[in-house]
């Protein structure tokens, strides 16, 4: 056989995976089902288990090798009742509700609530030189919006997400009463973003909330014209951590069995709304990646996994259980591919690894750019995903499916994250996108 | 200047036109005012004279030289009452309503209806097979769907689209009663895409409805059972022509304002939707590129207009009035550049023009190909748009914006094409990557 006749096969073969998956797959009837059957799937919820049961089941009707769930520990937040957030002092508007919700991971009030003073910052930094002087009793309000100008909107993202991830506890430490946050978000409407905020063990803890971007720039007025002082209301708790699990789909290599390619997503989301761009597509797409190889009849070389990580979104209890396993098993993961990043047209597949092993793969991968091209997928340096973050130790190769990012941060986190904001068609060119890959990385590995 | 810092320059302008754009763009507004007080705007409509009103005095607050109508005349196409389309013998069914929208330009059964036994094709040439001896009396009903494995979804229309424009006419010549064509989208939904169909002056015209793809399924099916019996009412029909516009903004060219760089959509819509991603996004974002352009203090060489044709949809009455006004004037049209394939994430530009020219501009073109790469806007061979087809002689480049294509034939032609269906910075993008090229053009020409 020729390298062209090869690559003339491969070619096929990928235009095959496109077609079948564009025509036939499965993926958008399952993200049906999840975001139905298991809407607001928190881990330790409820819902959080219905969707391990559900895509077990969905997973044992594909024919795969295995269908196992695997044992992770995971914290068990829940929200309590409604919050409230009010502006209760304001002689223009009057008592004024914004749109709030708690932020993961963190303790509310309590049922009395509490009434303090708002003081707005724009960044750690302001918060670290004001210090415990002026931020004692008050209420934080961080208000540094995404930056609108960035066209990746992960960067803007990753430009503001300090304030809600550290902000709180921060502001803790300097005596505040409670935190408030502007939801990550560059849409301006009235739909609070949730979110994981970390207080450290032992750390004091304050009430910490998104607000609406609207809410946002409504407070942001009413300070510019004087004081202003939030009643605020929230009954969210740890409660104790919980057994769960991931849930892994395996199709059997037949000549390097212990060399693995995994494929996957996170199965919790947040639980105010279905979670079906975060992350119900990563998992169903994954689950299609396995089940369009299955009936394409490829025999992988490798052991291929798609795995259901549980828990990314407020502790990662899935990702550090599933690396430990692995690691016990000394197994090695050539490639471990997240999609993570919402269900939109993918536009390519970013990479990462360990410094000395990161070139040589780059470029083995890279080799197939051409291959890729007719679906205008680019391969381009750096990604990964947080579930899979931890096996980098194994020295294969991290890879992330990069999306169109331009509506996903409309809907993360959200209550409108809901089955109807994922397009079909979309949908499967991520999944179509991901086989291709691992089909070529099965087919001839990462050496050289 | 050296010429690396002429790039840097213009690397800088665009990153400008790209960042303002996305922070301070006005297009979706523009698009909200335009979907929500000029709904349904099909040529002849009052909305349609609503638009003109609407667009002209959204212009007219901007600082462009000058805003002006064109007169062009337009066909009066007018829906009538609510579609009937009826499977009226089911033993299964029984009586069963299909969705149903009739096709634009086609005259209806009128208000007795008719009834008439249904025959499936999946082709014309299948048409031209059967003949009148199979056809006569019949409702010849075209059934082959959109290839949904076509990744560019406008390959699939392209593929299927013969059926409404060309079927019911030909299904007429062979002695048939009605027509139903299945409609041109890879979804399986319950709603109907409306569009042209073509009937030539003097040709026999039989009532032609587009059904939506489920009912077309549902057809099918029954017609695998044994005969099939429907009935259709609709009283569409034309009405005498009228009078309308074009909607143009200019700025004069400092140097050379006899050189024309154009950018339209077309303003008018089907009747049953709010024309967001069929056009009204190709206008606004057509000002916006004029706005941006102005409010970055830029002072063309060349005179770049806005234009928002009238009429794309059912006889192109403003493209060719825009282009026979043009010639008579003899401006030379270097660039007519046309966004009409929907306010999604742009992902290229595609060019055309006469084959003398065309290899000169496009070299010219693509060596600005790596300022755009930051915006993921690649610049291809092949594209344009129906409006600009006619300044086709000018012997200028034509070009059409190339956004993602996936969810556009979600949209098309329905009901649900309305201003939620777009998002904001995905149109906001597609201004930016138009503008930039428009700069770039004005600046260096097309020339060497």
């Amino acid at each position: 056989m020729t390298a062209q006749s090869k690559t003339d096969e491969d070619a096929w073969m990928i235009k095959n995976l496109f077609s079948k998956t564009l025509s036939e797959g499965k993926s958008h009837d399952w993200l049906r089902a999840l975001t139905r059957e298991a809407s607001g799937r928190l881990a330790g919820s409820a819902a959080s288990m219905a969707a391990v049961e559900l895509t077990r089941q969905i997973m044992d009707t594909l024919g795969f090798s295995r269908v196992y769930l695997q044992p992770c520990t995971v914290p068990h937040w829940v929200r309590g009742e409604t919050e409230i957030v009010r502006i209760v002092n304001s002689p223009f508007i009057g008592s004024m509700d914004l749109k709030a919700l708690s932020l993961g991971n963190s303790t509310g009030s309590g049922p009395q609530g509490l009434t303090a003073e708002v003081i707005e910052v724009q960044s750690l930094d302001t918060l670290e030189k004001m210090g415990s002087s002026l931020l004692r009793g008050k209420i934080v309000f961080f208000n540094r919006p995404m930056d609108p100008t960035q066209v990746r909107t992960f960067a803007a993202y990753g430009g503001a997400v300090d304030q809600r991830g550290r902000g709180p506890a921060m502001a803790a430490r300097f005596g505040a009463a409670g935190a408030l946050v502007r939801s990550m978000t560059t849409s301006l409407d009235d739909v609070p973003h949730t979110g994981a905020t970390n207080f450290q063990a032992g750390e004091r803890q304050i009430p910490a909330l998104a607000i609406s971007t609207l809410s946002a720039e409504l407070l942001s007025r009413e300070l510019k014209k004087g004081k202003v002082m939030v009643y605020i209301r929230n009954t969210s708790r740890m409660l104790a951590p919980k057994l769960s699990y991931n849930v892994i789909g395996e199709i059997r290599g037949s000549q390097f069995p212990e060399e693995i390619i995994a494929v996957g997503g996170h199965l919790d989301s947040w639980d105010v709304g279905e979670g079906a761009h975060d992350d119900g597509a990563g998992c169903v797409q994954s689950i299609e990646v396995l089940y369009q190889l299955v009936k394409a009849g490829y025999k992988p070389k490798r052991t291929i996994r798609a795995v259901m990580f549980m828990n990314e979104e407020n502790g990662l209890g899935g990702g550090l259980a599933y690396a430990d396993s692995s690691n016990a098993r000394k197994e090695k993961h050539i490639l471990a591919l997240e999609s993570d990043a919402g269900g939109f047209t993918p536009r390519g597949i970013g990479f990462s690894a360990e410094k000395e092993v990161y070139e040589t793969y780059f470029k083995k991968v890279n080799s197939w750019a051409g291959l890729l091209e007719p679906y205008d997928i680019k391969f381009v340096n750096g990604g990964g995903g947080a579930d899979i973050g931890p096996l980098k130790s194994q020295n294969g190769l991290l890879a992330g499916l990069l999306p169109d990012s331009q509506r996903y941060f409309d809907y993360h986190h959200t209550a409108t994250d809901n089955f109807e904001a994922v397009n079909r068609r979309e949908l499967f060119l991520g999944a179509a996108a991901m086989a291709s890959l691992i089909y070529l990385v099965d087919k001839f590995g990462l050496k050289e």
